[in-house]
């Protein structure tokens, strides 16, 4: 998938729908992302948005979501010093980025906790899902999810990867698991499927309930070069494959206690991290055996015919990006013989709210005999 | 602030810059904590910060460091959108907590990486130190950072702990190890002692070159009531107690592999950390034998006779806080009887470089003959 069809799908999912003002109920809450304390930015049990900004001495305060590309949420100045506003409409269930302008300078809301996306630490809000519980913090036992340095020759430094290890992980020093790979997408780095897309949550939720074997999840850092924006076709692969392949993969299977072939090693991806999925499954088929593109492009049967042949192909994206394509990629792959699944999130765009759904739906078909 | 006195500093900050302009060298470059690709702050060999907020349309732009108490430094906007100021003198060396106020309203600077500090995340700037080879991320062997969630029966919920633990601890399955529980200062959290303290990456240098014997590092949240600053009085230790010695304590000796014992159990915290290691340290000295405080108060032979003898007493503070008073407690515990230590962190404050020291130079001390 290209980049400016992503940011289109973007855009469209953010315009929502345009509904009066006398139709928003009066039950806002503090997002539950707000930094300790803060009060706004606020939800509605409709999933509108309010925001209430102090710049006593600012003529203009604007909100990145809402509208869009045209313009967002314009917040309107109160005699106490504060901007306050509302979305037009109700937002996407989930996850969103945003930002503030305030007199023409981009800044975060100071209400809320910061989030590594579109290259930058963004502010963050989440419009309650009506299934969140699969990502909730329940009473149950947790993983642990570790921060690793590892030494990478190629790129002459050490390296950061946060490793999911499940519920357990402690218990048994003789058990060895299968490990998934999973990267973030464009903008993003190896804090995301943590941080805002609560990976571990979804896990220990999914292994206490039984419908998921424990295994590794493995975040990394999926950029080696400089990438700017809009020039996806500069993008190289080989640095990272070689980071990926010949450096994080023994630098894991040595520190942590992995069954380390290739029946039980995943890679999964959303958005670009789907593209780098695509590629290194396809230039590595002896590494990986079950490939997992979360709204970042399919594979055709014609790519696969001639390399080892996957034991899972599972494709998935949001109900406002292309899900027809997802399906039919699905299908011709079914008819070809694989192992293939799709999976539709139902009303969310390119947003972290699919990428949690794709990652519910997805564990437990891994490793399923293990 | 009145604007009045706004404009008197804006002169006072330019009438600064007039007479030393000539003694400012020009070898600013981005410190080292900006977010990705940012160059804006800067810091130059003599440890003057420079900043740049883009704020077209805003008419005043302030960075809290700078003047201290006096209204930090006022930074000028030039015909670009850009405002542009440097600090009126070199800083002290080490991280530095800051913010900006942009008419009237409280932000951060989106140049650089969020800290939490002063119960919100704020701006980080990092002056070079000259002995900060110590806390460098060097090409040695990694120890790992673990996040992990608790249960608390005591405040319903699961709480976060980060868990240092040292290079080859995935190797020997049977090897146990000494466990440090280390509190972090007021308006601070479990992130900030590897976050803006670089605790693993002191402890895996000292490992490195054979200083320091390998042990865990339990870093959790000191808060378990609301608390609001300066009204320390309020502050009730039993809850945080309870967190610690009955529910984390049996949790990390039960999934890490500690020697789980008094004399392998030590206790140190900075600034309100340091409050909570005297308090709770005096409360149960059958669960922790090693104590340290970080401009955190001191230990007088009174408060610690009848009680079980502690293995080491280590007190310190920066040079610009109170030394004497540091000093004369280690003193008085010696001829006492303790085997207690002093450090004093050179042309420091009540800021992360003494602590990152006062780390350095501890860690050698613990646990010596394990």
């Amino acid at each position: 998938m290209q980049l400016k069809q992503i940011f289109l799908f973007a855009l469209a999912a953010l315009a929502g729908t345009i509904v009066t003002a006398q139709d928003i109920k009066d039950d806002f809450k503090p997002s539950s992302l707000n930094q300790p304390g803060q009060q706004y930015p606020q939800v509605n049990s409709q999933g509108y948005a309010r925001f209430r900004i102090f710049a006593p001495k600012a003529d203009s305060v604007r909100v990145s979501l809402g509208l869009g590309g045209r313009g967002g949420t314009v917040l309107a100045k109160g005699a106490d010093g504060y901007f306050t506003g509302t979305t037009e409409g109700p937002m996407d269930e989930g996850f969103h980025y945003y930002h503030i302008t305030i007199d023409g300078g981009t800044f975060n809301d100071p209400g809320t906790l910061n989030y590594y996306g579109s290259t930058r630490w963004e502010s963050g809000i989440e419009i309650p899902a009506h299934d969140q519980d699969f990502y909730a913090l329940k009473d149950v036992e947790h993983g642990n999810v570790v921060q690793v340095l590892f030494p990478s020759k190629s790129t002459n430094t050490a390296r950061r990867a946060f490793v999911y290890t499940p519920p357990g992980y402690s218990k048994d020093a003789n058990r060895r698991y299968p490990v998934l790979y999973l990267q973030h997408g464009w903008g993003e780095d190896e804090t995301a499927w943590s941080n805002q897309g609560h990976a571990n949550l979804i896990m220990d939720n999914l292994i206490a309930d039984g419908k998921a074997k424990p295994f590794i999840i493995v975040m990394t850092y999926g950029i080696t070069n400089q990438l700017r924006f809009g020039h996806m076709r500069e993008f190289k692969i080989d640095t990272f494959q070689t980071v990926l392949t010949e450096e994080l993969i023994p630098y894991i299977d040595a520190h942590f206690r992995t069954l380390a072939n290739r029946e039980n090693r995943a890679m999964a991806g959303l958005s670009m991290g789907g593209m780098e999925t695509h590629t290194i499954t396809l230039n590595k088929p002896e590494v990986f055996s079950r490939y997992a593109l979360l709204s970042g492009g399919v594979y055709s049967p014609g790519e696969l015919k001639d390399k080892s042949k996957p034991g899972l192909i599972f494709i998935s994206c949001g109900s406002r990006e292309n899900p027809a394509r997802v399906q039919q990629a699905a299908d011709s792959l079914k008819q070809a013989g694989y192992n293939a699944v799709s999976f539709v999130s139902e009303n969310t765009a390119h947003e972290f709210l699919t990428w949690r759904r794709s990652l519910y739906q997805l564990a437990p078909l891994l490793f399923q005999n293990k």
